[in-house]
């Protein structure tokens, strides 16, 4: 059976005008990876709702899990929750046990719980709160869409939060050869292995180290036999390829 | 008139596995913001062709501009030519010209012009070559697709040899305040100048500094004016806040 597959959208201005560099979905991937959860699409859309929800309900089809990041502030930039209930079509309120949260939160650290900050308790109809253990303003759920914060601490917080809820499959398993020659005297031996092994997926990724070319090859596999046969063919192929 | 709009596709299953960190969206939003084009969606997706062809499709139509990173090498995974081939319904062979630069270039190095390496000369019919100072392979423009290599130098390469065919907007400025105050706190007042200056786009940024929260209020616009006349809106809103 294929692994589980999921896709994550980025929510807002900062990533795609250069002025941040996205953190989370480095961190995503490499954590649902782990878990056997094929990553298979990322987005990053900017803070508009039409783009948001365009984004949302393509990728809640095609995929088994989305993951969202960004937009759940107290800002009025902050619209990724109205965007989630319109993808939906449920109404968008704050909520009794969302508010309580945050209520106990600020009352320990003598904030007041203004306005802005209640939006932070306002969630689709029939979402399912994720625990916010940094900043306690909760992500959320809805069906197989999963809202959370943006800051990468906060962010990687959820994830974990999150994780024991996502069905994972067989963990997928890598290794890696370096052979230092270019991937053009690479390919050909590189084809007719990755052929011959159609259970391993072979990638080849060139690099230019102090102006000499070669290429990282991975091989990535559910099967730890399958895997170590092909490190060892590609070690016939590439004498010298160190791991 | 609003900036011309561009997307980016990203290719490749080792971005969305983790192995990999992506550094060419960072760069490439940098260098559209600079330029007054608006960099409105990235995705990224795996080596395969069903997913880019999507992708290339539904970008090309909603967006002026769309610029493709990965899969423009000489193995087996290089499929990108292929696919922006089927996307626009193109065959897609060794081209003369595109054979005759890495002919030379192989013959200045004293490597062989083998079959692998010849992939790199193939491009779908009518496409319109870019310049790679840095390793030679070609990238390749069709209608407002261009398409070029993953490795960041040679990304980098390409899109300076792009941006001259690129139509850009006014160069959308910025400024950015750093208020040592929860967003909680910053909301209120701020949506308040947002809504009374309609002309400048104000993001919040929050930011967890030594366990004190914060945000950077980042001001853009493209009337120098209206800009120096929001920070000061800012700066006497949040005294104390810092360029």
């Amino acid at each position: 059976m294929p692994n589980p597959t999921a896709a994550m959208l980025v929510i807002g201005d900062e990533i795609l005008s250069g002025r941040t560099r996205d953190a989370n979905m480095h961190h995503l991937a490499g954590v649902l990876t782990e878990r056997g959860i094929t990553l298979a699409e990322v987005r990053m859309v900017q803070d508009e709702q039409p783009a948001i929800v365009a984004a949302v309900n393509d990728l809640r089809a095609r995929f088994d899990t989305v993951i969202t990041s960004g937009g759940i502030g107290p800002t009025h930039d902050d619209i990724t929750a109205d965007a989630i209930g319109a993808a939906f079509g449920r109404p968008v309120d704050v909520r009794d046990d969302a508010r309580t949260l945050l209520a106990e939160h600020y009352a320990r650290t003598g904030k007041e719980l203004n306005e802005a900050r209640l939006r932070m308790a306002r969630v689709p109809e029939g979402a399912v709160l994720i625990d916010n253990p940094v900043s306690v303003a909760p992500g959320f759920s809805v069906e197989n869409v999963h809202v959370m914060a943006g800051v990468p601490s906060v962010f990687r917080a959820m994830v974990e939060s999150l994780l024991p809820e996502l069905t994972g499959g067989q963990p997928l398993l890598s290794r890696s050869l370096r052979v230092n020659r270019g991937e053009g005297d690479i390919a050909g031996p590189l084809g007719e292995i990755a052929k011959a092994m159609p259970a391993i997926s072979f990638g080849s990724y060139p690099f230019v180290d102090n102006g000499a070319y070669g290429a990282n090859i991975v091989m990535r596999s559910t099967d730890p036999t399958a895997l170590e046969a092909a490190v060892a063919a590609l070690r016939e192929a590439f004498p010298g390829a160190t791991e």
